[in-house]
């Protein structure tokens, strides 16, 4: 059986390919430092000429203003396959926390087993040559490759991705595909894998109560005049319900409860509300009553306070009445929520709260809508079967509380569907001193690739 | 008839008062910056010098661990009179916003008639100057003093009088009077004379809200960790019921309802509220309803919002959910509120207003009861008729919505009687540029004294 025989090179070949992660980790490819532009450069060129050894050989750097793109595409047939993952990696500070050199990876034992030690082994350098490496055994053993594929490189992604727009705009033809797969997500926990299949949207608002033109003296004033604080106190207080719901009128138009078979799924996870609560320290759930953690996290929309602040917030005291109090509020979006309207109708709302003598001024801070990825589609299904097959345990669609940018940008400027499968672990440390990528996952990573490509050939 | 006598002899010499005050003017006296100790230093002296000039020979500057305080005692019968003044300033920054330089004072003309700029003309080497030459005038007719007067000139009162209370202690016996009279407040307005009677205490508070042990990602728990901005907000939001009245439990205890004399008195006043708020471009009163705006400056507690902060404050955005988030709050009190019992009761019901999860921290930022002078001492309408005969119009007891620690401290410390009487105007410019005081004001203050300390000895 050819799937087999893919795996099995997958296996002999496990040295080699770790190997070759070795030495891509070693390039200092960080992204949002301009003193490591060649080494981003590098990093760049290391991938081009990895993809010219699995015989990508239209694989080339694709200047942008800041680090280059890295694209290829394989010959084939239908489905065509877009992959996504990014090769620049966060900074390393605090670097005296780090127990070795984080740009000198090892392999090192642990408790749990044999771990990659080095800045981007999880993020995102280890799981993007999961995909390649699965692509290199199946080229090995087939001499070709099971479908067109197209491979796509970022180098910004961890300083904002500002060329990614124009570029997508720009490639719109060549990277559009029959599906796109994104490594650049984890496990469910450290044995369940897991498709990510809806993110949250994002609408960013900063509004400032202005009452006197002037900080006051509350010696003079205090008690008379209007205090901006209170008011922006009393209108955040009003923003929720007693029971956690938003009050914004038509905020909750385009969120639609759970499909019954997520909801059983996620009702069957074992996710512990009470280890994730206490791990900051919490013991009880502050959202809304009578949903659980993973319901809220994934596909309920929220409305948070970021930063607040107003008057004299310096050491000691001052009798001060300030002229204006500031808050940055956020709201996470899900379904078919609307930024745009949620904006306006927040905006009219605070100002239908103002007492007399108070003006609102607001600064938008961005916006995106949530993402849904439709699992009817069966390449989500087989895509899931493949990794229920791999690690022996059911695979499970996930959410994902925070927001994956290029995700939303595949959908909406490219047209393709993505699909967001990663192996990573939560306790991986990246962002942090002594990122880890496990073995294990680098390993049966790269064998769910190999697999969920045998499947996607076949629907 | 004697009093006739002495204020001829107070308008003969207006122009030899003048140039003494213009002297005493041009030393440097800023308290705040050890630059200026010497200058400091000069002021004391030239003060001692001034009172050996008025025969108060055992006048002399008392060391402190900073500025000096001064010091002197005349003979006479009783009552015994204690006066206070302060010969430090303020600095004189912004220093490019004077027209002239504010160490070379000079007379000027002015729309309202002439007047003496320079910094401290007002606040308070010019009002302090007012008693001194209403004495010296009364020697010069009558060869000795209307009673026993113990003079108390301060140098420390721009920079949070940092030796006063060790004084205080020790001189206790030496100053213990009959009564003090305190010159560092202002007319009522530009016509009417005030005796200020009621000085607003304070209590300080800061509270800080804890939520989850570190800051957290609002993609990872927003919408399940409670949030110590909204739980703040909440708390603020509940200070005060609908009315604007406070609502911690047990806060209105110790306020009475203002005596009807003051109540008709002050509702008679010349006051325009309209004026008043829109000074500071405000329209409406906002604080208890049914209250007039004096009557809350001056007779009525509040609770006000100094500073708030808490999340990212900085520019643009971050979805972060703060770990903790702090308040800044401040109690004008009145009566006989006890701060002290008010913190216990503030707290407690900041810590009943806490959801799970959450704890507050609070720092203690001083108090200070309210001062009130019992104006049924008949010295309180002998001066108010004197003052009355003096500037033509019904003087009035007013209230102060700030706090004059040496009132309290006078009465707390040695037990005696303040009376707080001055003659500056709202627009005199105190601790900011071009500060002036009406040469009107120096002079009608003067005579001012003479005719209470002839009242007063008369009692």
């Amino acid at each position: 059986m050819s799937l087999e025989t893919v795996l099995l090179q997958i296996d002999n070949n496990l040295n080699e390919a770790t190997s070759r992660l070795l030495e891509f980790l070693r390039i200092r490819s960080i992204s949002t430092d301009s003193a490591y532009k060649n080494d981003c450069e590098r990093a760049a060129e290391w991938l081009v000429s990895d993809l010219h050894s699995l015989g990508v050989n239209n694989a080339r750097k694709v200047k942008t203003p800041r680090h280059p793109m890295v694209m290829g595409h394989t010959d084939g047939d239908q489905p065509h396959l877009l992959f996504y993952g990014h090769y620049d990696v966060q900074p390393v500070d605090p670097v005296h926390l780090w127990h070795k050199d984080p740009f000198d990876p090892t392999i090192e034992d642990s408790e749990a087993g044999a771990v990659i030690r080095g800045r981007g082994a999880s993020d995102d350098k280890g799981q993007l040559m999961t995909f390649i490496e699965a692509c290199r055994a199946w080229k090995t053993v087939h001499k070709n490759f099971p479908c067109k594929i197209t491979f796509l490189f970022e180098g910004e992604e961890e300083s904002g991705s500002p060329s990614l727009i124009p570029f997508l705009e720009e490639n719109k033809k060549t990277l559009k595909a029959d599906l796109a797969l994104i490594c650049d997500t984890g496990l469910f926990d450290s044995r369940v894998p897991a498709i990510t299949t809806m993110l949250r949207g994002l609408l960013g608002e900063e509004v400032t109560i202005q009452g006197p033109s002037k900080d006051l003296h509350s010696g003079s004033y205090g008690g008379v005049a209007i205090n901006p604080i209170r008011v922006l106190s009393q209108i955040i207080s009003k923003l929720h319900d007693d029971s956690g719901r938003i009050t914004i009128p038509n905020f909750y138009e385009g969120v639609h409860e759970l499909p019954a078979q997520l909801q059983t799924q996620w009702r069957n996870l074992e996710f512990n509300e009470t280890h994730f609560l206490r791990d900051v320290d919490l013991c009880e759930l502050a959202g809304e009553s009578g949903r659980t953690a993973l319901e809220m996290l994934w596909s309920r929309p929220t409305c948070e306070y970021n930063g607040i602040r107003g008057g004299y917030c310096g050491e000691g005291f001052k009798t001060v009445l300030p002229a204006k109090a500031t808050a940055k509020i956020s709201f996470r979006l899900v379904g078919n929520q609307d930024p745009e309207k949620i904006r306006v109708q927040f905006r009219k709302m605070v100002r239908s709260l103002l007492p007399a003598d108070c003006t609102a001024s607001f600064i938008e801070h961005g916006s995106g809508k949530a993402s849904n990825f439709d699992i009817s589609n069966p390449a989500f299904e087989a895509a899931r079967q493949a990794l229920t097959d791999e690690w022996d345990i059911e695979a499970v669609y996930t959410g994902c509380g925070g927001s994956i940018p290029i995700a939303g940008l595949l959908q909406g400027i490219i047209g393709t569907t993505p699909m967001l499968i990663g192996f990573g672990k939560d306790n991986d440390q990246i962002h942090s001193p002594n990122e880890k990528y496990d073995l294990q996952c680098f390993h049966k990573g790269t064998r769910s690739w190999a697999r969920i490509l045998a499947a996607l050939t076949k629907i």
